[in-house]
């Protein structure tokens, strides 16, 4: 094996730190990065005359302006103090949230004061080539071939699915279309009425490069969806996980598909989409003739972190175009996971043979001889992301920029025709460089669902990848970091005694094997029988470690938390509820468990010393909460003199 | 008049300036954010262990990893210097952009540091009420009653023009939704087919309460288009201004609509729609039975900032409601002018009466006695405004704010119960404050299209609305200055005399009388008789005032271009060319007029003194471009011995 490139990033040089042991760096970076700016600006025709003399400037109502400035700063940031989560805490283990990169916060700033607009590249010649080359990075990382692909910053994973749904859409009706039109219906008069429900999406891209050679593409685009509106018997079934996210629920009824036309897919036990099931009910759809709009996969659930496998999605479409000559397109929703992917690479981007990875992250000692990650299947997902047709991912998320960056990659830029538009007074037409290599530049305004939008996203992005290449060296080490403490901490909780607070004892429980660094776990009072009076507890146990409780700054520990139902996940957190204790006929009643979830982002315990150390403190703090639980059980049933109100006495005295 | 409360802001204290002459100010306060962050994070829990000592920061590795970054902020610094416009320089008048507000800039920072993500209350305590408060205050400047408004940030106009289309809708599909289920059909029993296909706004808003109050609300909205998927023949038609923004044509591709179903309004010679067409065309769909969607207003279109006549709509819609019992949604895209409503309004937030607003412009001095702003009737528009159902209004523009930052009001907060969800991680329910003020909390997450927001914008825009009021003595004053700008550089530009290079004369013609700070304009050889050269003229001027021709940190002058053609504004452009002097034939062959186009936004040269001298050296300007622009010309027609190839020199040969 080559000698790695990069292998000695140091991952606590990355981030400011929860001390800010950074900070002499990170201020001296972040006066480079205003008097860069301020350089630029006064050296921009140093010939023209000064408007605002030093005069000026010592005028009263000048000076008092500034100390308005001054005083709404000031406000602002007692504000930010006082009710601040603090994330860069490894404290904080709740919401996908932690620390960002440094280079990402002061690339922003420096680029925030040029002020560039994506959305044109006239306005922003810089950061819209930052864009386009942070998407092929995304692109290459996640398999797709940087020559046909592109990708490209959202404003969040939200705005990435719906393009995705966007181009999915539109394509689905591209074959109506072409079989409507006289001049153009010989080219599907091969395929069945069926068969043209449900094309596969790489023909139907060669059918746009049809038409547009034989310039009919404007004509026929305009008698797809885009010109004559939804038709959802033309749409068909959106088929998505049954966790379904409410981001598609919403793409659902903004793009006029209906939410009555998702298809939910049941999950299995560990919440990822059941294989055997989504084979049945495709092959159902095919069979019977109706059009699957697309299939949508999870590579990280925002509940639990569960990962789809993806390679079985593209088992099963290549076993639809065997057996019948459809398909159907492919998104995969990997807005929290999707970064994982660099663990998978060696220093030359390439996809390393499962066996030699597990190896190299064990020789290169960013994960402990006793763990390995990703699991077998996991691993075979993240490989097969490559076929897939569109990919959201979230630079805001395990990217560790800070908000708001999504992205999605696309794995052929042709399908964007499907959608794209111009303006006039935006986008330039055959300007001298349309052969450069910068060709693209037009393609952010004219191919994105939204309009303008902040270079200094871009820039930002750009840094991260940059100072983190996109593999095992780079974000890699980074995300390991939070896998490795997941994986610590879940053995630490799966074998830690119960806690015994006078006369109640709470034996934590935790949700097994997960696919990524989300542990989800709950505290049981042993002799609890009632799983509506343990969904209490831990609901109070959230509350108690969160903003919720008073403020945040003067909290010990904060986690998040969610509920998982039977309207969503069907009968799977029963699975969970009885590895708890619980009886079925408690999971009938309740119908939902509540459970505490904690996204493992935090790079500072790594190290086993440090690690170790926190975990002492959070068994301590663990103590400390249930105590205070039980306190007030106890008072609140003292004073209410009626221990039913409480979750906790009633079942000590059933 | 009461003594204004806060006439005394200095316009110039406001901005880094062109020659950075708030530097040391924007440097303390800079240093002020960063500092008070530090010591936010040192300050949590001072008894945990440091995790790296100073020692771990002398490794080499760290210290390797530090200079990357430091190398990779220098290269980001390299590209940014050499390829940014200057928007903070007088010298740039082209797009909507100009110097942005230091307040904003710093407020950014120091938010984004915190990394609050808006979506979710829970991660963003502070800035989700700074967001919510900024949006009523724009609500309140438009007119709107804070008490059943609301408002909030988008990551843009485009996207705020959606989520307007998005719950016209859905309303629009709700009555026949109600008329079709057996318990709620009596509802709307008295109404006619007709008049159920264009019920008013506030009927159906009453009809969602009555839903809501029976408990079957849910159920009805399943089977409105968010269940059922888009309908065109329920939808009905779109009517958008000709010139329809590109963002109405991705919003009906997106919302299912179609494109074919938008009625472009025409627009009369100041490229407003034409009220008059405007009536016969919403009369004979009314009389046809054909439903409307929404009427699309504009306030300060992008190509040459002109102001729709909203009262007319507003007219318009009562006359339909009183003739016919119908009615349609009005949404008002407002990113362009929203905030120039400011200037209407006095201390108290009160909308002024016309000539007491003239005169109180003159009187505090923010305009010069010789212009007035607004004409009478863009007035009566923005008057109009508190009438309309939702509004667009960007403040990343007129609002001088960095990117990215759009806005939508909606006059009635009942109107989200169309489109809202709610997801369970994400939203709290039942939490003790819901009887608070802040019981909007959970609306950001629920009831906006987009997902994990940066809040950090909200930060910068609460600052922005805390130092500049939105009112006259705030944000008017600093709009007021581009104003004033934009009127005298018109008055200037059609009394210049003709600029003579070799043997040929330049007249410079400008597009008369513009409703807000956007000025249109053309250099004419004067005996050129050729529309299609004259425009070939301007392109090639465009190019040597724009990043196009070189690096624009070393040009001397910006603008930016648009064209004005048949296709989007039928005839209207006519009227410039004949003012311009070319045949009607002239017109009929390029049917377009390429126009330089300056949003005038500068607030630097307000103050006369410094306008003369801006304008002299402009002038100068204006000599060397076209001299360089002859030259050029002249030089080709030379080399390449055909003289037909340049378009200045075939017209002095006709």
């Amino acid at each position: 094996m080559t000698k790695p490139l990069y292998t000695n990033l140091n991952v606590d040089a990355l981030f400011l730190g929860p001390k800010s042991e950074n900070a002499v760096f990170f201020r001296e970076m972040m006066d480079y990065a205003v008097s860069e700016h301020m350089h630029w600006r006064s050296g921009f025709h140093p010939e023209d005359a000064a408007l605002v003399t030093s005069v000026d400037r010592y005028e009263h109502n000048y000076r008092e302006t500034l100390y308005r400035t001054e005083g709404i700063l000031n406000q602002l940031s007692a504000k930010l103090k006082n009710t601040s989560i603090p994330f860069f805490s490894p404290r904080y283990l709740g919401h996908i949230n932690s620390d960002t990169l440094m280079v990402s916060n002061l690339a922003y700033v420096m680029a925030m004061m040029y002020n560039p607009n994506n959305c044109t590249y006239e306005v922003s010649p810089t950061t819209t080539e930052l864009e386009l080359e942070s998407g092929l990075d995304l692109c290459r990382m996640l398999g797709y071939d940087p020559q046909h692909a592109w990708g490209h910053i959202t404003s969040g994973g939200t705005v990435a699915n719906y393009e995705g749904l966007w181009v999915a859409r539109n394509l689905k009706t591209l074959p109506f279309a072409v079989s409507q039109h006289p001049e153009t219906k010989e080219l599907v008069s091969h395929k069945s009425q069926k068969q043209l429900m449900n094309m596969p999406t790489t023909e139907v891209l060669d059918l746009i490069s049809e038409l547009q050679k034989r310039g009919i593409f404007d004509e026929i685009r305009n008698m797809t969806c885009r010109g004559t509106g939804s038709k959802t018997e033309i749409l068909g079934k959106l088929l998505v996980p049954q966790s379904k996210h409410y981001s598609w629920m919403k793409a659902a009824d903004i793009f006029g598909i209906g939410q009555e036309n998702i298809i939910p897919l049941p999950v299995n036990e560990h919440y990822q989409t059941d294989v055997g099931k989504m084979r049945e009910i495709t092959l159902d759809l095919i069979e019977k003739g109706v059009p699957i709009l697309a299939m949508i996969g999870v590579v990280g659930t925002t509940e639990v972190g569960a990962i789809d496998r993806v390679d079985e999605v593209i088992a099963l479409r290549q076993e639809c175009e065997e057996r019948y000559g459809e398909s159907f397109y492919i998104h995969i929703d990997a807005a929290y996971a999707g970064y994982a992917c660099s663990m998978l690479l060696n220093e030359q981007g390439e996809f390393m043979e499962y066996d030699d990875l597990v190896n190299y992250h064990h020789a290169l000692g960013i994960v402990p001889e006793n763990i390995s990650w990703p699991k077998p299947e996991v691993y075979q997902s993240f490989k097969a992301l490559r076929y897939v047709d569109s990919i959201t991912i979230d630079p805001h998320k395990v990217g560790f920029i800070q908000y708001s960056a999504g992205a999605i990659c696309m794995k052929d830029k042709r399908i964007l025709d499907l959608i794209a538009s111009r303006a006039l007074y935006v986008f330039e037409e055959n300007n001298n460089q349309s052969n450069s290599p910068a060709s693209n530049r037009g393609v952010l305004g004219a191919s994105i669902m939204e309009g303008s939008k902040s270079g200094a996203t871009a820039a930002a992005l750009w840094a991260a990848h940059r100072l983190l290449p996109l593999n095992i060296s780079g974000y890699g080490k980074v995300i390991a970091a939070g896998i490795v403490t997941a994986n610590q901490l879940l053995d630490k909780m799966a074998n830690m005694p119960p806690i015994e607070i006078g006369e109640y004892r709470f034996k934590m429980h935790i949700m097994p094997t997960p696919d990524f660094h989300m542990i989800n776990f709950t505290f049981k009072e042993v002799e609890n029988t009632s799983l509506i009076n343990h969904n209490a507890l831990n609901k109070r146990i959230y509350e108690l470690c969160s903003y919720s409780s008073g403020r945040a700054y003067s909290n010990d520990f904060f986690t998040s938390s969610t509920i998982l139902d039977y309207k969503e996940y069907g009968d799977t957190p029963w699975y969970y509820a009885e590895k708890c204790g619980f009886s079925r006929s408690e999971w009938e009643k309740a119908r939902c468990v509540y459970v505490l979830r904690a996204a493992v982002m935090t790079h500072c315990l790594r190290n086993e010393e440090h690690f170790e150390e926190h975990w002492n403190q959070l068994q301590a703090i663990f103590v400390k909460k249930l105590t205070q639980l039980v306190d007030e059980e106890e008072k609140k049933s003292r004073q209410m003199l009626n221990r039913e109100e409480s979750f906790l006495i009633i079942d000590k005295n059933n």
